[in-house]
């Protein structure tokens, strides 16, 4: 019981300056910014990435819209920061850190790598947060028992995974996913949870000591969900949908996450003996809202679908810390304190799901000039609404695979190299540590009054 | 003394499953999401409305402006959340997102009602914020010892009086008040304290035990302070101006927001024995300042005249927590723990008389090309602008008739419904009520220390 | 020890209210709003000055940036307020209030001043909150001991001084420096640092009592990170890039930031026994890899060189609050408690060099058309890049100059005039303060942690 034994502070600290110094020379080598006013070059981005559509328009505006999608990118980042306990912030920021400059390199490998260069721009930045998003994500299965070491490792890992998966789920299948319900959601979350459980049976007993199952405090819960309702549907919208057309997704969003929120109203006194949800399941319900419009955020003519389904999802989290944590962490060790099961995954296929039943229902008389954005290729000829609607539906294993896979292995590396010794998420993480019975017995009746009361 | 029967946990479920339902239901037969490039309804919207001026220029454009105004719309309406209790963040959030998509309902049917539906587009959230806001407004008044239950069906009946209210005041009478100082504040105002004073009188023996008087945590005001600055000003801006004119309205606000902060610190030291004020003392005076330049906004042509504006604001929230709160208190028994009658009433009236003077005052040499935005009715010849001085005036007694009136009939319905048992509004606050004494006098303190000390 | 004496209390008082009216008087003598599309006064004010240039386009669009510009930089601000501790937050919102009026004056004395009056518009606000970042900068060496009266002083001397150097190094000089690397990094701490060494020896002895040494506490620091990720980049990108190119300046500054979060955790786990660094010790270095990249942002043309900037000025914060912190406290008898030489004025003059360094190093062929934007005077033929390199060179001292003999002469005005009873800063140190022994042992253990242990 030594955390901060010399050798494991240096593995971090070793570690890092390895990543970053790695990072640094192939930054060197390949990553140039991309040059302006190339029209060639734009134009081959536009036709290998659906998500990455500027629209036509003026270079000025093409530049403040960057800026606006960065910003709420940012924003939409911070979301994750608010979920987790203020001791893992710090972790979850270095993953953050890590993440988006590896996604930076791999996905400019997958995207934009031309004559030996990686030619970045403003939207590789973009891409990069969706990925980021989806490391914290699963980063939300470890956090409280993973250590620092295991964190980096596993975005090391997970980011060529994700940006393999987008690209055949976006190039080679054709899916309609612009707001990420199944590449980043549902991926980040299964991929989280095959973690856990690969890794859960080696550590099994010292969980028992370490498990750090509370929910973040209420008010970083309230700071995420403020960040959660200024910024995740504009961003979600914008990387969606081009400038030149009304924001549908945006409303979308905005509709179901307001709809998720009288839903945990309406099962959280079912299910708890208190009278009202606290934040922090307000909350959740309010990211589930927002995940199930990923996928069909730009398919919905109209917003009552959005209130369903937004209604829908907002059950789920309840419903799941109360009937499903238990099942998973007693049948199959799978501790899941931040919910991502009930949170990302179920809402992530629920997304998927309409969004295959809304691409079986698609004509070209309902959408009009949208269905070149809902659904290119029925746009163009080239699918009809039900081969389409199939292709959609055919994503989903393809991404349970390519999730459930990565991680188990990805549990199976870590194993091996012997990173098991858990170092604490932060400095005052080991105060409370060392304050022992009063933060243990607390957060003990937080995780009793949360998932069984 | 059972706060949590089974009933009364049952009564909240069963509120929001049927007022999500009968959202869903009115949603599915009437809205619809406005064609796009469909200019016969969109110049037919320019016409009923003089708050939603997108202004000529492209569809890309309107579209980002939209983005950004609904990003910056509901920043706007966390700064509630920073002024009350984190007991109650919950609950207001559930306020806000029924209040949201209740007002897209009934602000459908006032203004873009059409062949039997609602054409719904992004500006129609932009208004929805703005009714939200006077619904949460009217809550600092109930917060506390209001239930969930009571709140909701205060929003059910506030949002169609104050769509009522603002359509008789900017379509009927013609009054200039882009910013919400009158419809917003005044009415959310004084709709809430007539409510407040009609439930009290049924609930004064409860009421002594069961107040919620201190002031939010300093670190929750000052994230509230902080979108404050950050979403305020260019929210009501962009609701106001088009965006091809320079944002005066936005710099009015920041100046005036900036000497209600300095007025505060010349206030606060003469009432108090305290040094310095608090974060929370700051920041309603900063509510204070941006109220005041509401209606005035647009209209001011130099930047002194908010200055002198802002600083009398930023003097009337310490002067009323200190003078006017205890008489409320004593005389008419309406308790007003959130100074709402200082921060918002007395600032919105104030702003309101700012407003009539201007527009006496208004000249076309003074003005030039930005009468048409300031005082469209002049600018067209068809007002002088005495009579538009007039029209601004009318506009005052209106509102107080609407939000009295109104509020003391929606006190009397919720006494009739026998909704009086008080939920608790949070499971936090549950535990501070089980924690009984130490949380009593730290309130206790807190409230002598800010009205009375 | 009497520090609420009424004497005190209404000195601050009676200061805000002078200040008040004198910035009342001199608006309304002197500032005007820009009259709209007045095409001479705009290319009048292109000429004069290099950080405003809104670039061609649209009037709509320009209207838009600066709306997006003003919500980012007050963004930028709320950082500063999550460096400081919860007790200052009030004092340090009247700091900024103060400094923006007064900055809005001074700055169009400086910029536009035409035919006896200074014609404001939205890129003043843009120019004044640069520099009440300067200020608050300064603030952060004075912070906790010093009172609001000798805040306010020290502002009302430092906005001249922080203009007039602004406006010798970027019209007289001719050096880039749109992020402010230089003028309000380097400026706002060594003008602080200088001040607290004069003042320092007056109160010696109080100090040791009073010192608020403590970093904030983690969830302020969370929630100033947050603002930093998500303000930052796109604020001083805007000033600085012309809204119709790609902001390279904004990638740069990202990345930078993300290298600069992992030098924290490859250098805190080498100098403290602690395995991972604080929320603090990440944001301090956050701050100093966006500090790096004020100068060089828009002239590095690769992200690698960000990456290296950015991880060298991440290992600032942590070696200079380990080795420096101690010496210049002992030695020099200057207290850095906010740590304001690691993260501002160290990783400013390292942003300066690198500037001068890419300045030597700059061909037209390498730049392109982006050479106008980074270096106008070496596109226009009229500098060598050598001498272009000279020039960025001899802004340093300069600055220096301005900053240690400003610093000083404001630290000697301030002991004239016998401001020296400490006032308690905000109305919660009060209570801290009569709480007594238990947060000294708090603060104290928290100094130890993070400086020495």
């Amino acid at each position: 019981m030594s955390p901060h034994a010399p050798s494991s502070r240096l593995k971090v600290s070793g570690m890092c300056f390895l990543l970053q110094m790695l990072i640094i020379i192939l930054f060197a080598v390949f990553v140039r910014y991309s040059p302006n006013g190339s029209p060639g070059l734009c134009s081959a981005r536009l036709n290998c990435s659906s998500r990455r559509n500027p629209g036509p328009g003026s270079s000025h505006l093409r530049s403040w819209n960057v800026h606006l999608q960065t910003l709420m990118g940012f924003g939409f980042l911070m979301v994750f920061l608010g979920r987790y306990r203020m001791e893992s912030a710090a972790t979850c920021l270095l993953v953050t850190a890590f993440a988006i400059q590896w996604a930076l390199l791999i996905q400019g490998f997958f995207y934009s790598f031309q004559n030996g260069k990686i030619y970045m721009e403003t939207q590789s930045m973009v891409s990069a947060v969706f990925c980021a998003g989806a490391v914290l994500v699963s980063t939300g299965a470890l956090l409280g028992w993973g250590n620092p070491l295991q964190l980096l490792l596993m975005s090391l890992l997970e980011v060529p995974l994700f940006s393999a998966n987008e690209y055949v789920l976006l190039h080679l299948i054709g899916v309609s996913d612009g707001g990420g319900s199944l590449t980043v959601h549902t991926f980040g979350a299964y991929f989280g949870l095959a973690l856990s459980w690969i890794l859960r049976q080696d550590h099994a007993g010292k969980r028992e000591q370490q498990q750090d199952t509370g929910h973040s405090p209420d008010v970083l819960a309230a700071a995420g969900t403020v960040c959660l309702w200024i910024f995740w549907p504009g961003f979600v919208s914008a990387a969606m949908v081009p400038a030149s057309v009304e924001p549908w997704t945006e409303l979308n969003t905005y509709v179901a996450m307001a709809a998720s929120t009288l839903a945990t109203f309406v099962m959280s006194p079912l299910l708890h003996k208190d009278g009202t949800p606290c934040m922090c399941q307000v909350q959740d319900a309010t990211v589930a809202g927002a995940v199930v419009m990923g996928t069909a955020g730009e398919m919905l003519l109209a917003p009552f679908g959005a209130l369903v389904a937004g209604f829908l999802a907002g059950l789920i989290p309840p419903l799941s810390s109360r009937f499903f944590a238990p099942t998973l962490l007693h049948k199959l060790s799978i501790q899941d304190a931040r919910c991502i099961h009930g949170v990302h995954s179920v809402p992530g296929i629920l997304g998927t799901l309409l969004g295959v039943l809304l691409a079986a229902l698609a004509t070209a008389d309902a959408y009009g000039d949208r269905l070149q954005l809902a659904f290119p290729h029925i746009a163009d000829g080239s699918r009809t609404a039900t081969y389409q609607a199939l292709c959609q539906l055919c994503a989903l294993p393809v991404t349970l695979l390519f999730a459930v896979l990565g991680g188990s292995v990805t549990g199976a590396i870590l194993k091996i190299k012997g990173l098991g010794s858990p170092l604490a998420t932060s400095c005052l993480e080991n105060k409370t540590l060392q304050e022992g019975s009063r933060e243990q017995q607390a957060s003990g009746e937080e995780l009793s009054g949360s998932t069984s009361v």
